[in-house]
């Protein structure tokens, strides 16, 4: 496995994988590497002859009162997973590297990520799609791999690819759950013993509203349904919302064969979690 | 010479070009053709194997108030004007081949778009950053020619082509005159004879602005000998300002061996016209 650092050997790298035989996918993270990473990267694996990984937190997307400086470290181990999946190439740029100067032109994702998480966390998606765009001229990969979790994150790169004609498929892959349903997030370090125990109510929420699509079409009963039991939880509700998928907008009365999400974020103490479910209306 | 008219003609064209030994260029127009576009043509066929030229008038960087539907077109014109100059190819998309579904994800160039121009054009930047990200991805070019009479814009794509690591040149080539001073500009078409004849005040003025910096380095005092001279004309000032290059900031008093640019926007009757002068403080 291949260690880059800078963006000089980084690009030395790309010009070897270009020379090479086969297609080559991003998995691009912001390391603190579990289960749902390595996923991506089996995924990307399966389909692709080699497998690329960055790991770049990028502070263009964390807003001020947000957890930059607390984000989950673990270099070390990130290398010692990537090495045992398998990944040929993993780059970690440092932020210089990436902003070399101030960046003065940046990706505006509104209305799309305006919405959902994007109204708490303002500037969020401007940022995460300006690094992700950073990153798909620099990598300039056949595919890359992103988790349906980050399901507002996923719609928006799929969106900017298509509306920019980037010659880059973006993958969405499944979230990985701990088995009592909590899906995987590298902010799970940050719970407490008794937020562990209660956070699995967020998605037994999500999947209540969606058992109630058997019942109504009416998204206000189905947000509701979630929404209801979301309130026995230690967290507080920052939002819980039905929007079709992949477009985000709002909808009113569900209709058979679209394809909604219905996702949600709530706090608890230092965690801030967030889990959806995108699904189709029978 | 090879026309293309929707994308996938040019992806076809554009994997010949790849396929051929060289560097190729790209000179994105709006079509309207003068011989300030055929300069940018002649440098970019000096140094490259191949040039490829667009024509598109892009609806995104026109506000709802300005002159979209009267921007010259002149396409026989223009085709036969390539033809003469060598062009090797010449793709005119339509609007539907470039924005098939609703653009969602778009550039944002605040604050550099903000001023000078921007400061009445709104979104004109955000518009123009877009469709030339879009043409940078579909057409990839080794380099690609823009003039400097547009020097805000010249200034904007320089800084997204930075900011994004797109492997593409830019370069930008010296504004073309008449006799008397007056830039070319498709827009000229839409002086009446008395402003034809007045509207060399334009780079007069600058021009004197400029020589200013002899006596003074005080940016008030040189724009102000500048309007000074521009209420003689029978046009109206939209702005006259000073500012570094090419970052575009403001400043007060200038220092010797730093680069900056003196612009202005002037609005006669049907045409609104821009000139400016990049110069290095001696």
């Amino acid at each position: 496995m291949i260690i880059c650092r800078t963006q000089s050997e980084w690009k030395k790298e790309q010009q070897v994988l270009q020379d090479q035989p086969g297609t080559f996918a991003l998995v691009p993270t912001m390391g603190a590497l579990h289960e749902g990473h390595l996923t991506l990267i089996r995924e990307a694996k399966q389909h692709h002859a080699r497998v690329v990984v960055t790991i770049f937190i990028n502070p263009l997307q964390f807003g001020a009162n947000e957890d930059f400086d607390s984000y989950p470290r673990t270099e070390d181990q990130d290398l010692k997973l990537l090495q045992r999946e398998g990944a040929d190439v993993v780059w970690l740029p440092g932020v210089q590297d990436l902003y070399k100067e101030k960046q003065m032109i940046t990706m505006n994702t509104s209305p799309l990520g305006d919405q959902l998480c994007g109204s708490k966390r303002v500037g969020h998606f401007d940022g995460m799609a300006t690094v992700v765009m950073k990153f798909l001229q620099l990598v300039a990969p056949d595919a890359a791999y992103f988790g349906k979790k980050d399901a507002q994150q996923l719609a928006i790169i799929k969106k900017m690819v298509q509306d920019f004609h980037i010659q880059t498929t973006i993958v969405g892959v499944n979230t990985v759950r701990d088995d009592d349903g909590l899906a995987l997030s590298s902010r799970n370090v940050h719970l407490n013993e008794r937020e562990r125990i209660d956070a699995p109510i967020l998605y037994k929420a999500l999947t209540s509203g969606v058992n109630e699509t058997a019942h109504t079409s009416n998204a206000q009963l189905i947000t509701k349904k979630a929404i209801d039991q979301l309130e026995d939880s230690l967290a507080s509700i920052e939002y819980v919302e039905l929007v079709t998928f992949p477009n985000l907008e709002t909808v009113h009365s569900l209709e058979e064969g679209n394809r909604y999400l219905l996702a949600a974020a709530v706090q608890y103490e230092r965690a801030r979690l967030i889990d959806n479910i995108i699904f189709t209306m029978s």
